[in-house]
């Protein structure tokens, strides 16, 4: 099965991000909005639970911290995504890569960016049209995360939450 | 905030269940198939953490237990849902009735009835005519419950995971 690995953000910030997403990203309806710490990658069902056991003994070992974002971005020439941009955080980073380095399945493709997706696959009139509109825009989002997610992948696309893991919970 | 309690079950039932729900439930694309244990109610978001504690406190008390699905029902004539039936099991029923003890909020306005609707808001005419199909149709889920989910609504709809609970789990 495809399996997943994302934080959440606080329902205000979902909120903010699926007004945009409504519109302009065509996995508004397959999950809800997220920040990615590791895109989708195979495992068997079996896998699952020792993954569970990985993914909870690093949950332990960090403690709730925060994010922060003022701005959109975008990964243009590489693709047209639209996403909040999230400030560079040292703990962050260092959760993404040692889930990333403990959990088997490809490497990520790219440097960790931090963000929200607000807009996808939109051709480059429609990216230049809303990045322009967008990218001047400021704001204050600053949030604790304190828990990740592990989630799989069903056959319509669409995403369901295997298991919760709190940080620095015992 | 909206809050709800459910079991999702297996990637396998999940799906069969959808292959359903495209066609036939309008709230296919707000949340995953799933088996109600506290229908939405309402909390602020200072009570969640409490709520976690207690959901927590609960789940230590109960044992993975094994659910079974044989058949279609309908809740007609009380409305024109129809759903995957669950066998009465009697943990089943201690779960959903210790968790609506312990969290306040509205009683639930029916007897508990254990099921994953596949199609509401149906038209009598379609009713007829979708259940009448199905109602024939003998099956065999049989899987282990393991865990639970506290999930939040979104201002679309949608719903979002908090936090899972596993059962037994110390």
């Amino acid at each position: 099965m495809k399996l997943g690995i994302v934080i959440f953000p606080s329902k205000k910030l979902q909120d903010e991000a699926n007004s945009y997403r409504k519109r302009y990203d065509p996995n508004y309806s397959l999950i809800p909005p997220h920040l990615t710490l590791k895109p989708s990658f195979h495992a068997s069902e079996d896998q699952i639970e020792q993954l569970t056991v990985i993914l909870d003994e690093i949950s332990n070992r960090f403690e709730p911290f925060q994010i922060k974002s003022t701005k959109f971005s975008s990964f243009k020439p590489v693709n047209n995504v639209i996403y909040f941009k999230f400030e560079a955080s040292e703990v962050l980073e260092e959760l993404q890569k040692v889930i990333n380095d403990n959990i088997s399945g490809d490497m990520p493709e790219y440097a960790f960016v931090p963000h929200i997706t607000i807009g996808q696959e939109l051709s480059n009139d429609e990216h230049s049209d809303v990045y322009g509109s967008l990218r001047m825009n400021q704001f204050n989002y600053e949030e604790t995360v304190d828990r990740f997610h592990l989630l799989y992948q069903l056959e319509n696309g669409s995403w369901t939450v295997y298991e919760t893991f709190r940080l620095g919970k015992e």
